[in-house]
């Protein structure tokens, strides 16, 4: 399979760019505004994974080169940019396609951390940008509280849950399976689209608990 | 430390009043607006701790005579019942009481389990019984994700978290406190009541997980 991950120099991108190398099969490719930039980071995650002996090409292009042909592509990018990120490579998506939302809103003042609800009718960024996709594309909205410095550090141990939420079933299972194709993720159908805010609500509430207590970052949720 | 658990005849208020009556000296009361039905309950739960060799006395009383003088107050009662129950009691409260919310307003359809902001300009039902109870009574919010059957099983293992919020450190230091006499609950400080709302948000996701996922059931919730 061919993954994209879009805004794939930032932090939860380096963290599943690095875990699907290293993990799997999958051809992963990183993405970015900026094509050298795109390039410097995938040259930086061959360089670890070649540490670790895992011989695999990551690529770096462009966000609209590396969507095209890619079967899954996540928008690993600040919810503030997740919306113009897909507009600008909308009409490289192939109609069966799947787009993977895991940023957030959120607020932040003294006391903690909120979520912010998008500015439209929607509950949650993840049903903003399946409104925001082109026709067929298939929305899931995963990984919005998997810790990124964790998952990008091969050496950390996850065992933590991801809840994913999709109105189509396929494109559910699909990323349900690049998830547990991580050693130590295990995905969990958190329903459709509309509970995307429960979920995305975890991940002020996880922010807030690192912050407020001693011992704890982070953090990853388990349900059991 | 007097406990009087409102409505301690549902499901969440039985797995409060066992596990504190088993794992404490705390005075555990049993409310409910029927008198009759709180004593026959208390007995229940008495039987139940002398089955397992715990001698302890477990009182039933209608909810304002349980109020009276406890030190902390839990509205184990379902969201509707929440605020007539509070204010039902309320010249019952000593000033230095506690009040705990366990409550969760939520909606329910075939795709999933949400929640319902109140009826009011807050965000949680949390914020909603802080505005209800009388001055200088202090209310935390704790619990709404504990599966109450599993408390309720003293043969049930736990080993989850509960996060706690409120605006008051000694109140949200009395839950915690009482949250990790009991064997398994870990209480995590989750912030100020403005933090209520996203607390909240878990108790409809783990029903959802519950629901969707095979092989889980009376979920809890671990941040690590």
């Amino acid at each position: 399979m061919r993954i994209a991950l879009l805004g794939g120099t930032g932090s939860i991108g380096e963290g599943l760019a690095l875990r699907w190398a290293f993990d799997t099969n999958h051809e992963v490719l990183v993405g970015s505004r900026d094509p050298e930039r795109a390039r410097a980071k995938a040259e930086e995650y061959e360089t670890e994974l070649d540490s670790r002996g895992v011989d695999c090409a990551v690529k770096g292009f462009a966000n609209e080169m590396a969507t095209d042909r890619a079967d899954v592509v996540v928008l690993a990018v600040p919810p503030y940019h997740v919306r113009s990120t897909l507009r600008a490579v909308a009409d490289r998506l192939d109609e069966d396609a799947v787009v993977v939302n895991p940023a957030v809103g959120m607020a932040r003042d003294d006391d903690g951390n909120y979520r912010r609800d998008p500015p439209s009718s929607t509950r949650s960024l993840t049903e903003l940008v399946a409104e925001t996709a082109p026709g067929d594309v298939s929305v899931v909205g995963a990984y919005h509280t998997v810790p990124a410095a964790r998952l990008a550090n091969l050496d950390a141990e996850l065992g933590i849950d991801v809840p994913v939420v999709a109105d189509d079933d396929d494109a559910k299972e699909t990323v349900a399976m690049l998830t547990e194709a991580i050693d130590g993720l295990r995905a969990l159908d958190a329903g459709d689209l509309s509970a995307a805010g429960e979920v995305e609500g975890l991940t002020p509430l996880v922010l807030t608990l690192a912050a407020n207590n001693e011992g704890l970052h982070d953090l990853g949720v388990t349900f059991h």
